[in-house]
């Protein structure tokens, strides 16, 4: 690598890391959400002119970051390794290229209100709760799945009796499961009830055990999101501060078998000097005698 | 057994235990769900002609899937002690019985929608999903038990109160009962309750206690539920992993008892050795008198 | 006390005891629960007075019942120490008062339907469960004083700035409140606020400060009660088996102290017989050299 | 400082500390509440001037009230250290200002109002769930920032989009928020969505996204606070009791290690003293040699 391309990356490296260009970017990113904001109230025609310019501005500025960013870099898929950057690299590229505004106005709106997302990717602690959300999408898979499952089999039930009574609720199974999201918000789910217990009487149970199945699975998922989240903070919590005790306690248990044997040894001595100190008082007596016969000599 | 037999058998097994076989099943149902989605919408006669054909392949495909694992088993009595095989073996004869459609269409329907539930007994995560949900029934007994008495009481006052304000929701025990969920939902509640307050001004009374009675005994439910799947899980982690601290904590308390035996024993001797050996002093004395006497001999 | 007294307690107590006769209470507490639904709907007159005369079957029943119960204890006092023995005896007592049915035949049939919270006092898992509700109340004490304290302010301001909006909702602080409890449970509020926001363009503050403020609340009252029931359930699960633990960890520390006491000792005498030891050889010199003197001698 | 103004403060102590003054105070702050209440109703106006008069009254005693508790103290800033009572001061000062009722009838309406929350600061228990309630937000901020974020590019895309079809709901920004708010909140949320489906069949998506994002955001919110709550709770826990086992194990640990050193030296003069033991029949036999040859001298 030639020296002077490493010295510009250590400038862009600098200027990344800047706390004040951070800043810089996220008041950008505030700004752009403001403009957009301000464009769906009702305003003067210069002032449109006024906000187009700027916008401009902005997505030249970002444009400016991203290049910087990239070039901070040792290399360039380095860039496009977190997921962040790939987001912050559609986005911004994406709102380079030059969108017929009168056709396809809405995609160039669309655009310049996700950049406000950029915000998620700015912030650090936007990043990590967005992280343990994106987390917890697996562990709700099934979850959703079965609940799906019981919306299918709902919709096609409550089509098949009830499209005759109000082909706008119950048309078809597509509009019978929107028919159902509404009754699980219990948002004039009554009215819906009602007009089909006139023809069937009885179709209050459709709509009770469907309240019920909802409101359980829902509650199980909810629950197991809780459990996820308590256990994943619970191994933290071990390894962090309370495998101290789990571990100190395994140390505690090989240590004290280690130690028995020491002990069985050490008692095994023991035994074997009271053992041997037994005799000597024999040997005194064999001494009294030599000692007697001493005497006797 | 016949050798063939068990030949045969062998075969059963290899194709149910496939995993491609599995698949195709899996498909098959969703298959068969799409299809009775698409019946649902309005289309032309050619097509239900082939929906209704389709729907005889698809029969036979749960015949020939369900005789397979029917004789993969030794006894046919093994496949009938799994909840799920009955359910299976319900949902397949069932509909095999010819219904005139006509008369009976929407048995029929429900019997062709049920198939779709052959999902959950075909993918394992959501056959666990339902156990855990059935086997929180029984912790929620009593608290529906409660819940239903609670709505029991209001309803009849209710319906005892009210009825001549408006038959349409206070008619009988029954209706009263419906409009009291209704209230509970929060789904239009207040204007249930306005309509009674020109008559009864304090009834207000009466709709508050009963929505924070439900919330109350709603939120022990919940409660319970989380502290039951919470608990089981302890136990889970416990018989798993965390015996090791408890039953560790435990061996050392017994091997500290043990161990205390021992040292006691090991006190004991070097008790008698530390005795032993102060005697001796005075025996030197002996021996130096002896030695006097040996001297002035 | 006379023996026929005693004698006639025992087969009280019997009685009492009695599954049977517990099921047979049972089923007249939902028989005559049924009454009351029964007689919600319209019925000919003959029936009419046929559940009259079930009612006061009932009712001698019931009463037969309790007598039997008191005349089982030792003491009558000993009966009314249980609060649901206190419950059943008014419910009891007060149904047996001649009410002019065509005057306060509201009280009379509130009465009715009370006994069919009888069942709560007979069937032991209901009355746990509604011990433990009972028991959550203080906990929630002050919670739902902070909650009325909101509700008040807000329903003053409501008053004065909303009455000349909509008497009907905002009139006096009292409907104020109520129009906020159904704000609260979301029913229809947009509607109330679009109302006022006509007059007051930033009422909208009003109201999702309001909405923030009681989930808030709500949530922290929600939290508290399962903290407190997984607290005590703690509690207990620790004085079943983890007392164990916690129980058996203070025992080895308690144990490795008095230990240490020990082996000092041990060591101390060690020390000291090896310490003994070392002279030997010393007192093996002077013997020698006594031998010596006696060689010399 | 003299004598005299420091047996002042003393009795100003004493009657701060009394508890008959606190709950005069709290009675005073509980009649002052029930007065606002009251003058939402429409009362005779001779009623009005006694309220007016009693208000004053209440005032004065307040501003008494503050002086004592000003004067208990030390020094004066030592009053404003604590943030009830800066919050006290600014609302009975505040209430002493003159207002024109005519004039600015609202802000003394509310400054009368606010005055209830004084209740909060005269009641311990009341003060203690207040700074809980305080302390939770922080914790909070991220996620309510996150769920702004959501709003608002949500709210941009709907009055983008949805503006022509109902100006009222989806006019600006600021308005698409509250009509977003009142989709989250489930309030006639199908009516808004019906709405703008007849243009755009597949704005479905629009709202149940949101739905679930929201839902899903708020969940984890709660999810946070009650992890919060718990981790606060067992850390307390652990503090007071639990450090206990924890402490105890690490103890335990550290001892052992201790006691293993003390072994090992214990063992080393055991093998010492067995080692010197062993000799001792060599050491006989040399004795025996001398006897023999004192003998043979």
């Amino acid at each position: 690598m030639s020296q002077p391309a490493a010295d510009w990356r250590d400038t862009f490296i600098a200027i990344r890391s800047n706390k004040i260009f951070e800043m810089t970017v996220i008041a950008i990113i505030i700004f752009s959400a403001l403009m957009i904001g301000a464009s769906t109230y009702d305003i003067a025609p210069h002032w449109i002119e006024f906000i187009k310019l700027l916008d401009i501005a902005v997505t030249l500025f970002f444009l400016a970051e991203l290049l910087i960013r990239m070039a901070a870099e040792k290399r360039l898929r380095d860039f496009f390794k977190q997921g962040w950057n790939i987001f912050d690299f559609f986005i911004v590229s994406a709102s380079l290229i030059p969108i017929d505004e009168s056709q396809m106005v809405l995609l160039a709106r669309l655009l310049r209100i996700f950049r406000v997302l950029r915000l998620v990717s700015m912030i650090p602690e936007l990043r990590i709760l967005m992280n343990a959300l994106l987390l917890a999408i697996p562990r709700m898979g099934y979850v959703v799945l079965l609940m799906f499952i019981i919306f299918y089999i709902y919709a096609a039930l409550g089509s098949f009796m009830f499209e005759a009574i109000n082909g706008v609720l119950w048309g078809d199974i597509s509009i019978a499961m929107l028919t159902l999201f509404r009754v699980a918000t219990f948002e004039d789910w009554t009215d819906v009830m009602y007009e089909t217990m006139v023809v069937y009487p009885f179709s209050w149970i459709y709509y009770l055990t469907f309240i019920f199945l909802t409101a359980f699975v829902f509650l199980n998922m909810m629950i197991g999101v809780v459990l996820d989240v308590m256990q994943s903070e619970h191994e933290k919590y071990n390894r962090e501060q309370g495998e101290g005790e789990a571990g100190e306690v395994h140390w505690l248990k090989e240590n004290a078998i280690e130690m028995e044997q020491r002990f069985e040894r050490m008692e095994e001595m023991l035994k074997e000097l009271t053992d041997r100190g037994k005799p000597p008082p024999l040997n005194k007596e064999t001494t009294k005698t030599d000692r007697k016969g001493l005497r006797e000599s």
